[in-house]
Formats: C-alpha cells, sequence, structure tokens
C-alpha cells in the first residue's frame, strides 16, 4: 500500500496518474495545504522540502519508505514497477533530461505565471505576469519542437509525459492558447483520452482551489518564511 | 573527450565541479548566452531546451551523447563513472529526491531572484523582489535542516552537494546573508575549499556578467519568445 498526500493541483495529479497507470494500490490523503498541513513535523519527515506530492511506500523491503519531489516520485515508481521508464540507456537518459527540463523549467514557470494571476497582488505586477506568460509559452515551444519528432516525449508513453501533461492540460485557466503549439494539443488530446488520466484528474476534485484562496486573505500559504521553517523542530 | 558547453553562471559551475571532481577529460567551448548561442539550430540539437550548461560525451560507446539539464548531466556523470552517487538504494532514491529538489526549487527561485535583482526593470518590483527573497531563503532553510542532520545532504559528498553548492556559494550577491543558516555556511565552506571545486568556479572567470549586460541593453536574451523558438528549424 502507498500512502499518496495529494492535493488536486497539477503537481498532485501528476503521481496520482503514475499510480492509477500502474494500478498500484494506494489511499490518497488531503494535505491541505492552505491551511498549513505541510509545516507539521509529522509530514516534514516524509516530505522536508513542506510541500506536496509526497508518497509513502508500505511495501518496500525496507520498511515505509517516504519520497519527496515528483520528478523523484516518478523515477522511484517505475524503478519500483519496472514500468513507464526504456531500460535502453539512451532512452532512460533520455527520460532523466526531460524529467529535469519539466520540474527545473515548465513547471515552475506555469507555476509563477498561476501566482501571479491567481494569488498576487491585483494590479502593478504587468512584468511579471508578461515576464511568466513568456517563459511558460516558451517551455510550450520547447514541448512543441520535441514532439514534431515523435508521438511521446520519449518514444512510447512514459513519466516523462506524465510529468509534463499537467501543466499543458491547464493552459486554458492560464489564459494560454494552444493553437500556437499543434502538436502538444495533440498529444494533450491523446493523454486526457486514457482512463488512468481521467480517474487521477477525478480525484478530490471537490477539493480544487476555486479562488476561495488568495493572497489576501491566507496568511499561512503567502507568509511563509525561512525563520518559520526553521522554527519548527 | 566531454565537450562541455558552458558560461561562468551556478548552473555552469555545477558541470564543471562533477568534471574536475571526477578528472574527466574535458573541453570547455564558451556559449554566449547573451548573444544568442543558445538558439541556434546546432545548439538545439544539444540542447532542445536553449539553455546551458550542456555536454556531449564522445568517449561513449553509442557514440556521441549529447545531455542537457544539469541534474540529467550530473546523474549520466555520476552512472558513467560510478562515482559521487552512492549505490545502496535508499541512498539512491535520497540522491534523486535533493537532485529534484535542487532544480525545481532553490535553482529557479534563486534564478527568479537574481533577475529581478540584477536583469529586471528598475522600480515597481517590490512585490516579486519580497516573494523571491523569501523562496530562495526558504530553500536555505530547507538545506538548514537538512544539513542538522549529517555532514553533506545525503550521507557523504555526491552530485546532490555539486547541484546544490553554486547557488548557496553566491548568497551574498543576491544580498541574502546565511547567518540564519550556520550549517548552510558550514557546508559551503567545506565545499568551497575543494580544488576541484576552486578550479571549476575559476573556469572562463572572465568571461562573466558584471552587469555589463541587463534588460535595458540585451534583447537577446530578454525578448524571447515561444514563436522565436518556433521558427527555428
Ligand atoms: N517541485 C515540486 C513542486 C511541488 C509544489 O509546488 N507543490 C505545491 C502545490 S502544487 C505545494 O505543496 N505548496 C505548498 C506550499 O508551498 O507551502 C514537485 O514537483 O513536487
Ligand atoms: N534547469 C536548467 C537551467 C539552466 C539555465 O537557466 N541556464 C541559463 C544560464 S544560468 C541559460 O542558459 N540561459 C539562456 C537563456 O535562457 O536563453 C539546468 O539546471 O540546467
Amino acid at each position: 500500500m502507498i500512502d499518496l498526500y495529494y492535493a488536486p493541483t497539477p503537481n498532485g495529479w501528476k503521481v496520482a496518474i503514475m499510480l492509477e497507470e500502474c494500478g498500484l494500490p494506494y489511499q490518497a490523503r488531503f494535505l491541505d495545504i492552505f491551511h498549513g498541513a505541510q509545516l507539521t513535523p509529522g509530514f516534514l519527515a516524509i516530505s522536508p522540502n513542506a510541500k506536496m506530492p509526497a508518497i509513502v511506500d508500505r511495501g518496500g523491503n525496507g520498511g515505509a519508505i517516504p519520497v519527496f519531489e515528483s520528478g523523484a516520485i516518478l523515477w522511484y515508481l517505475a524503478e519500483k514497477t519496472g514500468r513507464f521508464m526504456s531500460h535502453d540507456p539512451i532512452a532512460r537518459k533520455e527520460t532523466m533530461e526531460w524529467l529535469f527540463w519539466q520540474t527545473g523549467n515548465q513547471g515552475p514557470m506555469a507555476g509563477q505565471l498561476a501566482h501571479f494571476r491567481m494569488f498576487g497582488p491585483t494590479g502593478g505586477q504587468d512584468y511579471a505576469l508578461k515576464r511568466y506568460r513568456g517563459e511558460y509559452e516558451r517551455s510550450l515551444a520547447v514541448l512543441e519542437r520535441r514532439l514534431r519528432q515523435d508521438e511521446f516525449i520519449v518514444g512510447s508513453y512514459s513519466i516523462a509525459d506524465m510529468l509534463a501533461f499537467p501543466w499543458a492540460f491547464i493552459a486554458k485557466n492560464l489564459d494560454v492558447s494552444l493553437e500556437p503549439f499543434p502538436e502538444v494539443k495533440r498529444w494533450r488530446e491523446t493523454i486526457k483520452a486514457r482512463p488512468a488520466v481521467q480517474r487521477a484528474i477525478a480525484l478530490m476534485k471537490d477539493r480544487q482551489n476555486k479562488g476561495e484562496h488568495n493572497s489576501g486573505n491566507n496568511t499561512t500559504l503567502y507568509n511563509q518564511s525561512a525563520r518559520h521553517l526553521l522554527d519548527i523542530s
């Protein structure tokens, strides 16, 4: 059994998709990041970065194994199951490149765009909004060029696609059109149609933040500091 | 022989450190990102994300092997040499967690702080500056908690340290004090003292941007868009 610490966001979906695709038995536990559940000593022992997603694999042979960071979690589950990551050394290397690409570029840049659109102050943020829209669109262009060469990011459907799909899935919520990116659109439709992906995206959909939490009313999520984290023992 | 596509920045140093630590024969090739060298078809074939660092391993048994993304490059070199990544499954999992942590959190957040301090418009960016200073300091707090437990991030000195060190090394340039983070300070001093690290940081030091390139005078680096990338064949 795998415990999945989860909220229904693109980063949460990544792991839910892989668990559903592999048919691994798991239990999703809602982590209420809007009310500080990420800042408890218990959760920090699992996820020292104080973010979800995280898992605890209770079926590992070394006892319970915690894993944090979506890229590391998908890599761990691919190694565990032998699925969705090629055994060929070159395809493996390419999978690693695109895992790091997603978590280091598409993910954080989409995240900054979402922040300034939904959680940042209203007004006065034109430069940041333009910057992160440009960065997010640039990431879609990188994906577009790659998907001109093949149906999926690395040969067949893999953890690289599972990591990148959620942040392309939500383009419309970020007010970004996929029209200039026809290959991304095609790839997004293909992945969206998979039953495992649909189950993942439906997981705890009723817990989604529909704008009720923002920087104006939520000091837990938007007023963190280094000191805060250092004071937790 | 390994070709290293490089500029003297924290992300460039990561790979130079690993190459120097392993004593691998390499040739550093300056990539002039301020004048668009990242946007040529030749470089995009190596690094589809149009950023440095990237390597081409000419000694691989499948002919020349290109690798992009600093996390993937350090993983590749650790696999190739069998060095600086434990073979123990749990330590390996922890190394992967911290590689993804660095490239997905500390790296991009420090990068945004650097952008708004050095390259963004002057004036009017108080919110973004406060946000990214907070995020960068938060990442140092995560590292501080981790380094209370051990001398290095994962047991002994590893690629996880090589990835995280450069962005702690430059704290002062980001006007961030390490005084609240004594373990980070201790770890930074230990790594900084290594001869291989000193050689890496000295590499092409004369090519460092000392403020002569900024958003006011450089449209190559600060006016990229998705379209631009899509138009390169
Ligand atoms: N690099 C991380 C990002 C995870 C992340 O940003 N999680 C957000 C929700 S989507 C979170 O838990 N935020 C809570 C907080 O920042 O306190 C990953 O890929 O796992
Ligand atoms: N996630 C990448 C980041 C690399 C990166 O940001 N490189 C910068 C220089 S430090 C670059 O090449 N910028 C050129 C550009 O953005 O056009 C990695 O870890 O390798």
